[in-house]
Parts: C-alpha cells; sequence; structure tokens
C-alpha cells in the first residue's frame, strides 16, 4: 500500500512541473477532449457504475443514497458539460499580480502560480471525480482522487478515460491520477505526503472531514459543514421573510447552505412564528423551538442544546426567539459552522452590523443562504466550500487553488 | 494545564470579536502607547531579562546564543520602535476587495476581516513577543504567545506591560496574553485548540516548526527554514557574482535567507570555482563541494548526500557544479525547501525559465537571497516568512493576518 501511494504521489509531483508551464490552449484542448472522451466512452463508464450501484442495495443502502451515486448518459453529459464550462474559465495561472520599485532599485513582483499536487479525499457521488480533475488541471495543478469505497468501479473508470484523454492532448502523465484502492490505509498514507502533496481539500459528510482536518500532516482546507441561520429582525418585511426561509430550508435541504436554524426578534416573534411554522409544515418540515417558541406555537417539539449545534441536512429546523440582534449575533457565533448566515431587515445600520460580526465565510442581507456555490457566485464550478479562514474562504474555483511566489529582478543588490 | 490555556484560548476569542471592530485609530493609539510603556518599564524588563539570561548561561549555553537572549535599554528602545513603525503601517482590516453583482441582481463582495485569534510558538529572542503583539493588534487579531522556557521571565514581563498598555488605550482583555509557563504540554494543548485558534504560526528552528506541523490541528502556517542555493549560470557576470555570493553567505551566516548552496555552470567552473572558493575562506566559510569542484579545487572537504539537503545557519557552504540550467532546476526542487533561490545570468530566457519553474517562495535574478524580508520588501514588521503554499507565501505582515468573508447584498433573492 504504501508504495502505491508513494508512487502515485511521485508521479503528481514529477507532472505538477510539467502541468505549471503548459500553455492555456493546451490545457483548454485537454479539456474538451477529455469531455468528449466521457461521452464517448459512457457506456463503459455505466457498466462500471452498475457494479457500484448493485454492491450499495446489496448492502440495503437507502435509495436515495443510491441515487447519488448513481450514473446515466444525460448525467455523463452533464460532467462532460462540466469540463467545457471550465475550460471557458480564465486561466489563473502567469497573472502578475503586482509589482513594485524598492528604493535600492530591486524590482519586486508576485506571480501567480499553481498550488502544485491538490489531493482530494471524498464520498459517494463520482461526479466529483471528473469536476475536481477539470478545476484541478486548469489551474495547473496535479491531482490525486481518493473516492469512497461505494463508488470505486465508477471513479476508477472516469479516471482511466480523463487520464487518457489528458495525455492523448498534451497533458504530462500522472497529471489526474485515482487511487486503485479503497483502504483506509491509503488515505491515511496520503495524508502523511508533505514531501508530495501540497494540499488536501476533504469532501463529505462531518465525519469525514473531521477525521481528515485532525489526522492530516498535509495543509488541509477544511469544506462545507453548514449550520447556518437565518435571523429575521423586527424590521424584517415578514411576507418576504417568509419565502426566503422556505427557500433556504426546503429548495434542497440535504447541501450545506441549506438553512438549519431561525432565529426571531421578540417584537415580530407573536406575528411571524405561528405564520412561518405553518408554512414550514405545509412543506413537510418538522419544527424543534426554544420554550418561547412552544409558548407561541404549543405543539412545536423541544429544542435541546443539541439541536442548536446539529447540521440536520435533512426536513428539520430549529427556531429560536431572540431579545435582540446582539443576542442573535453572540448565538450564531457560538453555535454556526462559519458557513452561511443571512439576516433579514430592512434597517441598514443592523445588518451591516450582522455583516460585520457575524463570523462566517458567507454572510447574507435579505437573500436566501441558497446562493453560497460556486456557480452562483459567478466563480465557475468549485471544488467545494472552504469554511476555514486560511487561504481561500466559501466557493472555491480554478483561481483558488493557485498561490503567488515573489521575484526580485535585481542588478546587482546586496545587502 | 490544560484549565489555563482553555481559558486562555477563550479570553482571547471573546476579545477576538471585540478587537475586530476596533477603529484603526485606537489601534494605532495603543500601539504608539504600547511603545512607550516598553521603554517607560525598561528597567522591570532588564530585572526579568536577568534572570534568562543568567540561567542560560548557567546552563552552559554559548554565549552566541545568549546574546540573542539578551535585553538591554537600547534593544528595548528598538521594540518600542517596531510598534511605532507598524502603527504607521496601513490598517488592512474593511477593505472592499472587490464587489460585482449577479444576473438575479444580488451584489456580492468581499470583506477584509481579521483572522481571530493567532497563535505563535516560538524560541529564543523575547523580540519576537513584542514584534507578534505588534502586528497582531493592528490587524485585528487577538494573539497567545507561547515562548520558549530559556526567555520566560522576559517574555512574561513584555506581556504584561505590553497587554496593560494596549487595555488602557481601549483594547479588549485578551487581545495580549503570554502563556506564562513553559511546559511541553501547554504547547500541545494550544495545537488541538481548534474551536478558538484560527491559525498558528510556529517560528524558530526546523525542529520546532517539525514538531508544530506535524502535530497540530489547529491550520499551521510553516515558516523559515532555508536551504537556499544561488545558481551562476555561464552567462553570469562573474566578477558581480562573487560580490553576491559573499553578501548572501557572509552578511548574517545565521538566518534562513542566507545562501547555503551554490551551484556553478560547468562552462564557468574552472575560471569561477577557484575565485570564489579563495574568496569564501577568506571570510572564514568552509566549503564542501561535488567531486567536480574537488577536481578544481583539490583541498575542498567532499559534500555528502546528506550536505545537499542541509540548512547550516553558518559559515559553511556547498558547491556543486551542473551542466546546465535544467540540472539547477531540477537540483533545486528536489533539496531547497521553497525559500529563497537566486539565478545569477544575463540571459533573460534562462532567468525567466528560472523565475517560472524554481518552486519556492522567493526567486532572485542577479540580487542576493537575503533580501527575503518583510522590511526589504516594503512591507513592514514580518511574523515570519512563510514556505508553504497556501494562504501566504514569503514575508508575512499585517496583511496576511486577515481573511475575506463574502457579503451578499440582495431584495428578497431565493434560487
Amino acid at each position: 500500500m504504501s508504495d502505491l501511494i508513494l508512487d502515485m504521489c511521485r508521479k503528481a509531483k514529477q507532472a505538477s512541473y510539467l502541468l505549471a508551464q503548459l500553455s492555456t490552449e493546451t490545457k483548454n484542448k485537454a479539456l474538451q477532449h477529455m469531455a468528449d472522451a466521457l461521452e464517448k466512452n459512457a457506456k463503459i463508464i455505466v457498466e462500471a457504475n452498475k457494479k457500484d450501484v448493485e454492491a450499495s442495495r446489496q448492502k440495503g443502502t437507502k435509495e436515495a443514497l443510491v441515487d447519488r451515486l448513481l450514473l446515466n448518459e444525460k448525467r455523463i453529459a452533464n460532467m462532460a458539460n462540466c469540463l467545457r464550462e471550465v475550460a471557458l474559465l480564465p486561466d489563473p495561472i502567469g497573472e502578475i499580480v503586482k509589482t513594485w520599485t524598492r528604493p535600492n532599485g530591486l524590482i519586486i513582483g508576485q506571480l501567480r502560480v499553481p498550488l502544485g499536487v491538490v489531493a482530494v479525499i471524498y464520498e459517494s457521488r463520482p461526479d466529483v471525480t471528473s469536476d475536481a480533475s477539470g478545476i484541478c488541471l486548469k489551474s495547473g495543478n496535479s491531482v490525486i482522487l481518493r473516492g469512497g469505497s461505494e463508488a470505486i468501479n465508477s471513479n476508477v473508470a472516469i479516471g482511466k478515460v480523463l487520464a487518457q484523454a489528458a495525455v492523448e492532448s498534451g497533458v504530462p502523465d500522472g497529471a489526474i491520477q485515482v487511487v486503485p484502492v479503497t483502504d483506509r490505509s491509503a488515505a491515511t498514507q496520503l495524508m502523511k505526503m508533505r514531501d508530495y502533496v501540497d494540499v488536501l481539500i476533504p469532501r463529505g459528510g462531518a465525519e469525514l472531514i473531521k477525521a481528515v482536518v485532525e489526522n492530516s500532516k498535509v495543509p488541509v482546507i477544511e469544506t462545507g459543514v453548514g449550520n447556518c441561520h437565518i435571523y429575521v429582525d423586527n424590521d424584517a418585511d415578514l411576507t418576504r421573510a417568509v419565502d426566503i426561509v422556505i427557500n433556504a430550508k426546503c429548495q434542497r435541504p440535504g447541501v450545506c447552505n441549506a438553512a438549519e436554524k431561525l432565529l426571531v426578534h421578540r417584537d415580530v416573534a407573536e406575528q411571524f412564528v405561528p405564520a412561518i411554522v405553518k408554512t414550514l409544515r405545509e412543506h413537510g418540515v418538522e419544527v424543534r423551538g426554544c420554550e418561547e417558541t412552544r409558548r407561541i406555537v404549543a405543539d412545536v417539539v423541544p429544542a435541546t442544546e443539541e439541536d442548536w449545534y446539529t447540521e440536520y441536512l435533512d426536513l428539520i429546523i430549529g427556531i429560536k426567539v431572540v431579545g435582540e440582534l446582539e443576542e442573535a449575533i453572540t448565538h450564531i457565533n457560538k453555535y454556526g459552522t462559519k458557513h452561511s448566515e443571512a439576516i433579514l431587515s430592512s434597517d441598514f445600520t443592523k445588518a451591516l452590523a450582522f455583516i460585520q460580526r457575524v463570523d462566517c465565510a458567507a454572510v447574507y442581507w435579505n437573500a436566501s443562504t441558497r446562493f453560497t456555490d460556486g456557480n452562483q457566485y459567478g466563480l465557475g464550478a468549485e471544488i467545494g466550500i472552504s469554511t476555514q479562514k486560511i487561504h481561500a474562504r466559501g466557493p472555491m474555483s480554478v483561481q483558488h487553488l493557485t498561490t503567488v511566489k515573489y521575484f526580485c529582478l535585481g542588478q546587482g543588490q546586496i545587502r
């Protein structure tokens, strides 16, 4: 095992030096060719995927989860189109970020370059294999993909098609590699490869992310857990507030930018809570509430302390009545996961205080938290949503898989 | 122990929320007052420092290292002036990095905010206590300072003076804290405080940095190990090359941006190697060389494989004759520590290839590697030199202790 991962890492590093020098044209042609190859080889990929789907059903996996795994020609065409969209994004590599001249004549500048080798540890959805390959190639990085055991056949098949198409287009061999085994030791080994892997991005559930964050010796970008709040202020437009809360909770409850908690200003609680509880229930949402919420709507399930920390990823919401903006901010900074938070209010001063003081990747004023997404922000395809503060915060696209190096042009300067 | 660190972390986090909202004026006045307080309390600090110096001498520490520890009124005045310089730097907090409008009318922007809580684990030099406090305060971050046992009395005395002066100027209590004990368990505890500490910066020798990088669960910015190379091309001005090599090696051999290795193009080796060996020896430098170097100057000590990896931090240099630019780049990317690397050549094409392809934080064309420094780059005081690729690379000043948050201004947008 240790040799397999080490060999893959060495190969990825070697490839990364060549990849960093590839022209935008070569990279874009490769992305187009990879997209075509996915579609041409759709049958082979679907065959491989069937093995994974059957194995999952035999293990008694819920159909909703089996569906996340399932590939068909239409979904493969979507993956291909994603690669074509990445080809259209601007190439961040080679940008001179800025330059300045020092009093001694030394010209200093910053040049944007790839990170080098990116490793992704992920679960379930085999489209991550294709999306991550595209984003890494466009940003000039080698990628090592370690998907979950449930999708191993699909991932290996997709990886083979992509890697071959890339090489045919002039991309160095080793730029795209799927780890062909699912032993846990492969992931553990990958997390130790500091000399070869420049950043590790975990994508998946809270447990996967925690395990990677706590065990990796390679720098990690933490992604995705979202215990997102909407605060309905006493100056909010309450009709609009219903629409926003329903959208943020119900439009796609299983994703990280869905709202999980609703904080309501005490002055409007008597009016707003009954209305929102009724509408949430019409949408099939289970409501859990604080004591005050339950005083207003008696049959609401009591929320426990645990509830305030929980990312449900389901049709469940927690409602808490708060005394003022200050209490809402304190609550969010205590229980939130630093993902996406919203204030609904017509008061600019309060909105500004909320924007400045809530500690999160994305903060909303009078809009749904569901917009935290690379495509929605106009950044293009994303490789994840960072919830940490260093390097990148929020949706990460090609430009976030780069770094800068200082260059200093001299005429013999010494100190 | 665990309670002490946990309490300090909680206090730092609380303070960070207030600190993020402080005006530039308050922060600058606090920095001025802290500078004055250091000078006013110089005697108290010198008294505390005497205990550390005496303890070090009793342990038989070399005088060169005792000198790194030693404080006197002049050095304290230097620390104070450093704080005054930080006060003059622009305040990065509150900057709107950019804004754009989406087709649905959502206005999206990025706001520059502090990281939150910065922890620094460092060795020896007590001036780090003051410099790091100043940089963190200016960038709106709380700081937890965990210095080495050899400087504990000095660090505690400096921390007390700074924290008191800061609070007197309106900075929240808990913004500047020195860990008052030196147990290893305090550092270990600090490395686990993911819920409170946003980034951990180790400053010190290679071993300290390795221990922090490998054990911390808090995101780390790796700093400072520099096995820096100078490549003398066959198109180099060889007279100027002697000056640059001598400066990079000898001007201050104990620091991370000093040159440790010299690579010489084969075509100029017969001419350049005897000249540079002679001059290096006149400056007291021990020369270790590859076989070819030793064929040219017979009495050069043979360099081992280990030598090519070593950061000497001493008057020692390794010389290797290489066949061409390609071999120089490959050698540096294999043995280097991604800190500072230089090419001396009059050929722009070769210089450009070196700049693009050498994997390091700072790359020089016809200048000494000794310039990799916040002040030399015009960035102001630095909290370290990052040799990793994520978040910041090269000298880190106040702007590198910040992050951005996305803000989205809506008029009721839903998906």
